[in-house]
Protein backbone atom coordinates (compact mmCIF):
# COMPACT_ATOMS: atom_id res chain seq x y z
CA UNK A 1 0.00 0.00 0.00
CA UNK A 2 1.63 3.04 -1.11
CA UNK A 3 -0.32 6.55 0.56
CA UNK A 4 -0.19 8.75 -2.67
CA UNK A 5 -3.52 9.84 -1.49
CA UNK A 6 -5.04 10.89 1.12
CA UNK A 7 -8.72 11.61 1.69
CA UNK A 8 -7.61 14.96 4.17
CA UNK A 9 -5.36 17.30 4.30
CA UNK A 10 -4.96 17.24 7.99
CA UNK A 11 -4.08 13.61 8.09
CA UNK A 12 -1.83 14.30 5.12
CA UNK A 13 0.08 16.96 7.29
CA UNK A 14 0.20 15.21 10.55
CA UNK A 15 1.39 11.68 8.65
CA UNK A 16 4.27 14.14 6.35
CA UNK A 17 5.42 15.03 10.31
CA UNK A 18 5.69 11.90 11.75
CA UNK A 19 7.85 10.68 8.89
CA UNK A 20 10.03 13.47 8.77
CA UNK A 21 11.19 11.57 12.34
CA UNK A 22 14.18 9.10 11.90
CA UNK A 23 13.40 5.75 11.26
CA UNK A 24 9.34 6.75 10.93
CA UNK A 25 8.38 5.73 7.45
CA UNK A 26 5.00 6.76 5.77
CA UNK A 27 3.43 3.49 6.83
CA UNK A 28 4.44 3.88 10.03
CA UNK A 29 3.47 7.50 10.47
CA UNK A 30 0.21 6.78 9.39
CA UNK A 31 -0.15 4.04 12.05
CA UNK A 32 0.92 6.60 14.31
CA UNK A 33 -1.41 8.73 13.40
CA UNK A 34 -4.31 6.80 13.16
CA UNK A 35 -3.64 5.70 16.92
CA UNK A 36 -3.86 9.30 17.40
CA UNK A 37 -7.34 9.87 15.80
CA UNK A 38 -8.79 7.15 17.77
CA UNK A 39 -7.79 9.02 20.99
CA UNK A 40 -9.94 11.61 23.12
CA UNK A 41 -9.42 14.91 22.09
CA UNK A 42 -7.47 16.40 25.44
CA UNK A 43 -5.02 13.54 24.96
CA UNK A 44 -3.71 14.34 21.71
CA UNK A 45 -3.55 18.29 22.92
CA UNK A 46 -1.44 17.32 25.61
CA UNK A 47 0.76 15.32 23.06
CA UNK A 48 0.83 17.96 20.56
CA UNK A 49 0.73 20.79 23.28
CA UNK A 50 4.00 17.99 24.99
CA UNK A 51 6.29 18.79 21.61
CA UNK A 52 5.70 22.72 21.33
CA UNK A 53 7.12 22.79 24.90
CA UNK A 54 9.79 21.22 24.71
CA UNK A 55 11.39 22.87 22.18
CA UNK A 56 9.81 26.71 23.23
CA UNK A 57 10.44 26.16 27.31
CA UNK A 58 13.51 24.34 27.63
CA UNK A 59 16.66 25.45 29.16
CA UNK A 60 20.11 24.26 29.35
CA UNK A 61 22.25 24.97 32.10
CA UNK A 62 24.51 27.71 32.32
CA UNK A 63 27.28 26.02 33.72
CA UNK A 64 27.54 22.32 31.84
CA UNK A 65 25.33 23.00 29.02
CA UNK A 66 23.24 19.69 29.37
CA UNK A 67 18.70 19.92 29.38
CA UNK A 68 17.41 21.51 32.23
CA UNK A 69 13.76 22.93 33.21
CA UNK A 70 15.73 25.64 35.72
CA UNK A 71 19.14 28.02 34.79
CA UNK A 72 21.61 25.52 36.44
CA UNK A 73 20.79 21.85 36.13
CA UNK A 74 20.20 19.71 39.03
CA UNK A 75 23.50 17.97 38.83
CA UNK A 76 25.75 21.41 38.72
CA UNK A 77 23.20 22.36 41.64
CA UNK A 78 23.58 19.56 43.87
CA UNK A 79 25.97 19.84 46.89
CA UNK A 80 26.88 16.44 46.97
CA UNK A 81 28.38 16.46 44.05
CA UNK A 82 32.53 17.16 43.58
CA UNK A 83 33.02 19.86 42.21
CA UNK A 84 36.58 19.78 41.60
CA UNK A 85 36.04 16.70 38.55
CA UNK A 86 34.58 17.54 35.81
CA UNK A 87 33.84 14.89 32.90
CA UNK A 88 33.47 16.16 29.35
CA UNK A 89 31.01 14.31 27.27
CA UNK A 90 29.51 14.48 23.09
CA UNK A 91 26.06 15.27 24.32
CA UNK A 92 23.39 15.11 27.17
CA UNK A 93 22.86 11.10 26.18
CA UNK A 94 25.77 10.49 27.42
CA UNK A 95 24.89 12.61 30.52
CA UNK A 96 22.36 10.24 31.12
CA UNK A 97 24.44 7.29 30.22
CA UNK A 98 27.06 8.11 32.71
CA UNK A 99 24.30 8.96 35.69
CA UNK A 100 22.54 5.98 34.65
CA UNK A 101 25.83 3.59 36.09
CA UNK A 102 25.70 5.57 39.52
CA UNK A 103 29.59 5.55 39.65
CA UNK A 104 30.33 9.08 39.32
CA UNK A 105 29.81 12.06 41.68
CA UNK A 106 31.35 14.59 39.74
CA UNK A 107 30.31 17.65 37.14
CA UNK A 108 29.59 17.57 33.46
CA UNK A 109 30.62 19.36 30.58
CA UNK A 110 28.41 18.80 27.67
CA UNK A 111 30.01 20.13 24.19
CA UNK A 112 27.43 19.42 22.19
CA UNK A 113 28.96 17.76 19.19
CA UNK A 114 32.71 16.70 18.58
CA UNK A 115 35.43 17.65 16.16
CA UNK A 116 34.57 16.22 12.62
CA UNK A 117 35.99 18.08 9.60
CA UNK A 118 33.55 15.87 7.25
CA UNK A 119 30.44 17.14 8.58
CA UNK A 120 32.11 20.58 9.14
CA UNK A 121 32.94 20.90 13.05
CA UNK A 122 35.41 22.66 14.52
CA UNK A 123 36.54 23.89 17.73
CA UNK A 124 34.57 26.85 17.24
CA UNK A 125 31.58 24.98 17.10
CA UNK A 126 31.70 23.37 20.60
CA UNK A 127 31.62 24.68 23.84
CA UNK A 128 35.53 24.50 24.56
CA UNK A 129 35.94 28.04 25.33
CA UNK A 130 33.71 27.99 28.07
CA UNK A 131 35.44 24.79 29.32
CA UNK A 132 39.07 26.99 29.37
CA UNK A 133 37.05 29.52 31.06
CA UNK A 134 36.55 26.78 34.13
CA UNK A 135 39.80 24.77 33.85
CA UNK A 136 41.83 28.38 33.82
CA UNK A 137 41.13 30.02 37.88
CA UNK A 138 42.56 26.05 38.81
CA UNK A 139 40.76 24.43 41.39
CA UNK A 140 39.85 21.48 38.87
CA UNK A 141 41.69 18.47 39.93
CA UNK A 142 40.69 16.53 37.11
CA UNK A 143 39.57 16.21 33.26
CA UNK A 144 37.84 13.34 32.18
CA UNK A 145 37.69 13.30 28.50
CA UNK A 146 34.30 10.86 28.06
CA UNK A 147 33.89 10.71 24.38
CA UNK A 148 33.50 7.82 21.90
CA UNK A 149 35.88 5.47 20.98
CA UNK A 150 35.96 6.93 17.25
CA UNK A 151 38.21 8.89 14.81
CA UNK A 152 36.39 12.06 15.47
CA UNK A 153 36.36 11.09 19.53
CA UNK A 154 40.31 10.13 19.40
CA UNK A 155 40.68 13.66 17.53
CA UNK A 156 38.82 15.89 20.17
CA UNK A 157 40.54 14.41 22.85
CA UNK A 158 43.71 15.47 21.21
CA UNK A 159 42.37 18.93 20.56
CA UNK A 160 41.07 19.25 24.46
CA UNK A 161 44.25 17.52 25.94
CA UNK A 162 46.37 20.39 23.88
CA UNK A 163 44.39 23.26 24.77
CA UNK A 164 44.32 22.30 28.95
CA UNK A 165 46.67 20.07 29.73
CA UNK A 166 49.11 23.35 30.26
CA UNK A 167 46.33 24.40 33.36
CA UNK A 168 47.53 22.09 36.69
CA UNK A 169 44.52 19.45 36.14
CA UNK A 170 44.86 15.39 35.23
CA UNK A 171 43.21 14.52 31.98
CA UNK A 172 42.15 11.03 32.13
CA UNK A 173 39.90 9.49 29.48
CA UNK A 174 37.93 6.30 30.04
CA UNK A 175 39.00 2.79 30.57
CA UNK A 176 39.35 0.91 27.10
CA UNK A 177 38.64 -2.93 27.12
CA UNK A 178 36.66 -5.92 26.52
CA UNK A 179 33.30 -5.24 27.59
CA UNK A 180 31.57 -7.19 30.00
CA UNK A 181 29.61 -10.38 28.58
CA UNK A 182 31.62 -10.07 25.44
CA UNK A 183 34.24 -12.95 24.65
CA UNK A 184 37.38 -12.85 23.89
CA UNK A 185 37.53 -14.39 20.33
CA UNK A 186 35.20 -11.93 19.09
CA UNK A 187 36.84 -8.82 20.33
CA UNK A 188 38.51 -6.84 18.08
CA UNK A 189 42.51 -6.70 17.98
CA UNK A 190 42.73 -2.88 19.06
CA UNK A 191 40.96 -3.22 21.88
CA UNK A 192 41.72 -6.74 22.93
CA UNK A 193 45.74 -5.32 22.48
CA UNK A 194 44.72 -2.31 24.75
CA UNK A 195 43.04 -4.74 27.30
CA UNK A 196 45.96 -6.70 28.09
CA UNK A 197 48.21 -3.47 28.06
CA UNK A 198 46.42 -1.90 30.60
CA UNK A 199 45.60 -5.28 32.73
CA UNK A 200 44.92 -4.74 36.17
CA UNK A 201 45.63 -7.05 39.60
CA UNK A 202 43.27 -10.04 39.90
CA UNK A 203 40.21 -8.98 42.48
CA UNK A 204 38.06 -11.58 44.22
CA UNK B 1 20.63 2.42 28.70
CA UNK B 2 17.31 2.94 30.97
CA UNK B 3 16.22 5.77 31.09
CA UNK B 4 14.94 6.65 34.66
CA UNK B 5 16.09 9.49 35.10
CA UNK B 6 15.61 12.55 33.59
CA UNK B 7 17.20 16.28 33.47
CA UNK B 8 14.30 17.85 32.64
CA UNK B 9 10.14 17.55 33.22
CA UNK B 10 9.57 18.95 29.55
CA UNK B 11 11.98 16.15 28.39
CA UNK B 12 10.24 13.39 30.22
CA UNK B 13 7.06 14.59 28.95
CA UNK B 14 7.26 14.18 25.47
CA UNK B 15 9.50 11.08 25.89
CA UNK B 16 6.11 9.42 27.60
CA UNK B 17 3.80 11.18 24.69
CA UNK B 18 6.11 9.24 22.15
CA UNK B 19 6.80 6.21 23.69
CA UNK B 20 2.33 5.94 24.36
CA UNK B 21 2.41 5.50 20.39
CA UNK B 22 2.41 1.42 19.52
CA UNK B 23 5.53 -0.01 18.50
CA UNK B 24 7.11 3.25 19.84
CA UNK B 25 9.38 2.06 23.22
CA UNK B 26 11.18 4.47 25.21
CA UNK B 27 14.53 4.41 23.63
CA UNK B 28 13.00 5.05 20.26
CA UNK B 29 10.91 8.02 21.56
CA UNK B 30 14.03 9.40 23.41
CA UNK B 31 15.89 9.42 19.85
CA UNK B 32 12.99 11.18 18.87
CA UNK B 33 12.72 13.43 20.90
CA UNK B 34 16.01 14.65 20.47
CA UNK B 35 15.79 15.24 16.73
CA UNK B 36 13.03 17.26 17.36
CA UNK B 37 14.80 19.28 19.90
CA UNK B 38 17.73 20.28 17.34
CA UNK B 39 15.57 21.20 14.57
CA UNK B 40 14.19 24.99 13.97
CA UNK B 41 11.37 26.13 16.66
CA UNK B 42 9.23 27.02 14.29
CA UNK B 43 9.44 23.82 12.67
CA UNK B 44 8.69 22.15 15.79
CA UNK B 45 5.95 23.96 16.57
CA UNK B 46 3.94 22.61 13.23
CA UNK B 47 4.74 19.20 14.13
CA UNK B 48 2.77 19.95 17.34
CA UNK B 49 0.09 21.81 15.63
CA UNK B 50 -0.41 19.52 12.99
CA UNK B 51 -1.10 17.49 15.92
CA UNK B 52 -3.75 19.33 17.59
CA UNK B 53 -5.46 20.24 14.47
CA UNK B 54 -5.58 16.37 13.16
CA UNK B 55 -7.99 15.59 16.38
CA UNK B 56 -9.82 19.00 16.86
CA UNK B 57 -10.71 19.49 13.01
CA UNK B 58 -11.21 16.43 11.23
CA UNK B 59 -14.35 15.51 9.86
CA UNK B 60 -16.17 12.53 9.11
CA UNK B 61 -17.85 12.33 5.44
CA UNK B 62 -21.73 12.58 6.63
CA UNK B 63 -22.40 10.01 4.01
CA UNK B 64 -19.75 7.11 4.15
CA UNK B 65 -18.27 8.09 7.42
CA UNK B 66 -14.55 8.35 5.62
CA UNK B 67 -12.25 10.76 6.64
CA UNK B 68 -12.65 13.93 5.02
CA UNK B 69 -12.10 17.94 5.84
CA UNK B 70 -15.45 18.92 4.41
CA UNK B 71 -19.02 17.52 5.29
CA UNK B 72 -18.62 15.17 2.39
CA UNK B 73 -15.80 12.95 1.13
CA UNK B 74 -14.02 13.75 -2.16
CA UNK B 75 -15.19 10.25 -3.18
CA UNK B 76 -19.07 11.09 -2.57
CA UNK B 77 -18.84 14.30 -3.70
CA UNK B 78 -17.08 12.96 -7.33
CA UNK B 79 -20.27 12.99 -9.86
CA UNK B 80 -17.71 10.49 -11.69
CA UNK B 81 -18.86 7.79 -9.11
CA UNK B 82 -21.47 5.17 -9.67
CA UNK B 83 -23.64 6.08 -6.94
CA UNK B 84 -25.67 2.22 -7.01
CA UNK B 85 -22.47 0.29 -5.99
CA UNK B 86 -21.65 0.42 -2.15
CA UNK B 87 -18.27 -1.15 -1.09
CA UNK B 88 -19.16 -1.86 2.58
CA UNK B 89 -15.52 -1.77 4.65
CA UNK B 90 -13.86 -1.90 8.49
CA UNK B 91 -11.90 1.28 8.25
CA UNK B 92 -10.90 4.08 6.23
CA UNK B 93 -7.32 2.43 5.67
CA UNK B 94 -9.01 0.00 3.87
CA UNK B 95 -10.68 2.67 2.15
CA UNK B 96 -7.19 3.77 1.10
CA UNK B 97 -5.85 0.68 0.13
CA UNK B 98 -8.64 -0.13 -2.48
CA UNK B 99 -8.32 3.66 -3.80
CA UNK B 100 -4.76 3.10 -4.68
CA UNK B 101 -5.84 -0.24 -6.78
CA UNK B 102 -7.42 2.47 -8.66
CA UNK B 103 -9.89 0.16 -9.73
CA UNK B 104 -13.07 0.60 -8.31
CA UNK B 105 -15.67 3.53 -9.26
CA UNK B 106 -18.96 3.35 -6.71
CA UNK B 107 -18.89 4.94 -3.54
CA UNK B 108 -17.84 3.30 0.20
CA UNK B 109 -19.61 2.68 3.62
CA UNK B 110 -17.30 2.67 6.43
CA UNK B 111 -18.59 0.56 9.53
CA UNK B 112 -15.88 1.70 11.71
CA UNK B 113 -15.18 -1.60 13.17
CA UNK B 114 -16.14 -5.14 12.82
CA UNK B 115 -18.57 -7.18 14.76
CA UNK B 116 -16.27 -8.61 18.11
CA UNK B 117 -18.36 -10.17 20.80
CA UNK B 118 -14.32 -11.21 22.63
CA UNK B 119 -13.76 -7.32 22.42
CA UNK B 120 -17.32 -6.71 23.05
CA UNK B 121 -18.00 -4.86 20.13
CA UNK B 122 -21.88 -5.79 19.13
CA UNK B 123 -23.72 -4.50 15.57
CA UNK B 124 -24.89 -1.28 17.29
CA UNK B 125 -21.52 -0.16 18.10
CA UNK B 126 -20.92 -0.06 13.91
CA UNK B 127 -22.24 2.19 11.44
CA UNK B 128 -25.14 -0.26 10.08
CA UNK B 129 -28.07 1.24 10.51
CA UNK B 130 -27.01 4.37 8.19
CA UNK B 131 -25.81 1.62 5.84
CA UNK B 132 -29.58 0.35 5.94
CA UNK B 133 -31.22 3.68 5.56
CA UNK B 134 -29.17 3.59 2.54
CA UNK B 135 -30.14 0.62 0.99
CA UNK B 136 -33.79 0.28 1.98
CA UNK B 137 -35.10 3.40 -0.52
CA UNK B 138 -34.08 1.11 -3.37
CA UNK B 139 -31.48 2.19 -6.28
CA UNK B 140 -28.48 0.39 -4.72
CA UNK B 141 -27.26 -2.45 -7.46
CA UNK B 142 -24.49 -3.81 -5.65
CA UNK B 143 -23.28 -4.29 -2.10
CA UNK B 144 -19.72 -4.95 -1.70
CA UNK B 145 -18.63 -6.66 1.22
CA UNK B 146 -14.92 -6.10 1.69
CA UNK B 147 -14.48 -7.42 5.24
CA UNK B 148 -11.41 -9.38 6.32
CA UNK B 149 -11.23 -12.60 5.81
CA UNK B 150 -10.84 -13.33 9.86
CA UNK B 151 -13.77 -15.07 12.08
CA UNK B 152 -14.97 -11.72 12.97
CA UNK B 153 -14.91 -10.71 9.36
CA UNK B 154 -17.32 -13.76 8.01
CA UNK B 155 -19.74 -13.20 11.03
CA UNK B 156 -20.23 -9.28 10.68
CA UNK B 157 -20.74 -10.30 6.68
CA UNK B 158 -23.32 -12.79 7.67
CA UNK B 159 -24.98 -10.47 9.76
CA UNK B 160 -24.92 -7.74 7.22
CA UNK B 161 -25.87 -10.36 4.87
CA UNK B 162 -29.21 -11.01 6.91
CA UNK B 163 -29.97 -7.63 7.38
CA UNK B 164 -29.50 -6.33 3.97
CA UNK B 165 -30.76 -8.97 1.65
CA UNK B 166 -34.57 -8.64 2.09
CA UNK B 167 -33.67 -5.08 -0.45
CA UNK B 168 -33.47 -5.87 -3.94
CA UNK B 169 -29.50 -5.56 -3.61
CA UNK B 170 -27.26 -7.93 -5.09
CA UNK B 171 -24.67 -9.03 -2.25
CA UNK B 172 -21.32 -10.09 -3.49
CA UNK B 173 -17.67 -10.29 -1.33
CA UNK B 174 -14.46 -9.50 -2.42
CA UNK B 175 -12.61 -12.85 -4.35
CA UNK B 176 -10.60 -15.01 -2.19
CA UNK B 177 -7.86 -17.03 -3.79
CA UNK B 178 -4.02 -17.23 -4.21
CA UNK B 179 -2.52 -13.98 -3.56
CA UNK B 180 -0.84 -12.76 -6.85
CA UNK B 181 3.18 -13.93 -6.87
CA UNK B 182 2.59 -16.82 -4.02
CA UNK B 183 3.83 -19.80 -4.34
CA UNK B 184 0.92 -22.67 -4.13
CA UNK B 185 2.89 -25.09 -1.72
CA UNK B 186 2.76 -22.62 0.88
CA UNK B 187 -0.93 -21.32 0.11
CA UNK B 188 -2.94 -22.64 3.02
CA UNK B 189 -5.52 -25.30 2.20
CA UNK B 190 -8.55 -23.25 2.85
CA UNK B 191 -7.52 -20.45 0.44
CA UNK B 192 -6.54 -22.92 -2.20
CA UNK B 193 -9.78 -25.12 -1.75
CA UNK B 194 -11.90 -21.63 -2.50
CA UNK B 195 -9.11 -20.79 -5.64
CA UNK B 196 -9.79 -24.44 -7.33
CA UNK B 197 -13.53 -23.82 -6.81
CA UNK B 198 -13.77 -20.30 -7.97
CA UNK B 199 -11.41 -21.12 -10.66
CA UNK B 200 -11.43 -18.63 -13.89
CA UNK B 201 -11.20 -19.16 -17.71
CA UNK B 202 -7.60 -18.61 -18.17
CA UNK B 203 -7.01 -15.19 -20.71
CA UNK B 204 -3.96 -14.43 -22.49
Amino acid sequence: MSFTEFPSRLLEDAVNEFSSLPGIGRKTAFRLVMNLLRRDQGEVTRFGESIIRLRSEINYCKNCNNISDTDTCSICSDPRRDRSIICVVENIQDVMAIENTRQYKGLYHVLGGIISPIDGIGPADLKIDSLEEKVKPGGISEIILALSTTMEGDTTNFYLYKRLSKYNSFITTLARGVAVGDELEYTDEITLGKAINNRNPYQQ
